[in-house]
């Protein structure tokens, strides 16, 4: 794809976030009908009108292109892009109607040599603080048209670190030993329940890094392109094949120092 | 004092407010001069700026009252009544440009019987949200204007719980076991560093209660007495003669549950 493709499908994926953020602030303090809530999670109903808004915004100008999103795949799952969707990151804080919510809407095509998807537009709306950061590969990240970049902080002492505690059990049992030793070591821990604003705060400079066990391709899709082109870096591993994932995401200082606490 | 000159009180703080929040928002995204810093607070000029514009303000309509702040005191620290000010709280937040901040005002009254300082009047403003909790003693508590209410949650496992992680070590070691039982036992933990937002959140219903070691006055007399007014409780006891708590705030129905898991 060219770059004026990127920049066509970048603007048709802000009108959609755009759209589904006015729902999210027109929905924020109604009852919201749940769809499913386990121990950690819940589904809304809200989740799917988002999605398929989004889904319906994108067939609009790109009729042709499949949507892999947290609620549900349509069109060709090998065709060679996608769109990767995260209609409401943070759908806990929103039912409990806490203003830290976001949209999450990426474009990956397949890379020609290694038949991986790569993602290439990234856009990450949170409507409650009106902040859209937007990317396009190989250019530099912004937040409401102003370039950003990651922090350059070094030390932990000075950094604040984002934790995911994720929707499962196991997880949280991996994860809270990790967690109890990082809070001595750094300035501040966060626990603020959306993982794509993490990774955007951290592109941001505004985290120095964020931490996630059983994290979801369409948490961090749009995230991870905007944190990259701002200068830092995330690494995930496959947990299973449902998309699932580890990651530890940081301005680029950090990773190691991240890792040896384990 | 009566209900006219409460409502008086309550006009004068709220400009206050506003006028600070302006100030927040003009400088979120500019390089702050820090005054001090230590392992796990931060404190910048901006705050002493904003407690001077809030009592500046406040004197323009209350000649003789005192003031009691994070940024120090003025006036009659024995008068009958007096302003708790947090001119920015959530300050680490705010010098890291994480949109999570607020400020904080009281108005309290000596009760003639008992001599203690009563909260009358309290106003919490979250300029990034655009968000003002309003309380007079003795009516509703309001957000923006609309009656308020904490949710009615019962059972741990559907609540989320904030906590703050205060600022020194040893309230750190003091709260760790406490977050690592809690965590297995709630729906989800936040941590989002901003004490008087997570009073007001557990008024609002979103969250369900609120934890810390360590917090001082000026974060919770204006958030206390919006919770109170909107149907929660907290239970504060005191842990040095320098305004210091704990603090277990909650819907009404969780103390007991929560301090039993200690």
């Amino acid at each position: 794809m060219t770059l004026a493709e990127h920049k066509k499908a970048l603007a048709c994926a802000v009108k959609a976030a755009r759209l589904v953020g006015r729902l999210m602030r027109q929905n924020l303090h109604i009852d919201k009908k749940v769809n499913s809530a386990t121990a950690h999670d819940i589904k809304l109903e809200l989740d799917v009108r988002s999605q398929k808004l989004i889904e319906k915004t994108l067939l609009q100008s790109f009729p042709k292109v499949a949507v892999l999103g947290e609620e549900g795949v349509s069109g060709d799952q090998s065709a060679d892009s996608r769109w990767v969707v995260d209609p409401i990151d943070g759908t806990v804080n929103f039912s409990y109607e806490i203003p830290h919510a976001c949209v999450s809407i990426a474009l990956q095509t397949k890379d020609k040599t290694s038949g991986e998807y790569v993602t290439v537009v990234g856009v990450v709306y949170d409507p409650f603080c009106d902040e859209l950061w937007t990317a396009i590969r190989g250019q530099p990240s912004k937040l409401n048209g102003k370039v950003i970049h990651v922090s350059d902080r070094k030390a932990l002492k000075d950094c604040i670190v984002s934790i995911g505690f994720a929707k499962s059990r196991s997880n949280l049992e991996r994860t809270l030993p990790y967690f109890n030793v990082l809070v001595r070591r750094v300035r501040k821990i966060r626990l603020m329940g959306a993982a794509a604003l993490a990774m955007t705060y951290v592109a941001s400079g505004r985290f120095d890094a964020y931490f996630e066990q059983g994290i979801k391709l369409w948490d961090i899709a749009a995230g991870g392109l905007i944190l990259e082109c701002a200068g830092g870096e995330f690494w995930n591993e496959p947990v299973d094949s449902q998309h699932t994932y580890r990651l530890v995401a940081n301005n680029g200082y950090l990773r190691k120092k991240l890792q040896s606490l384990k």
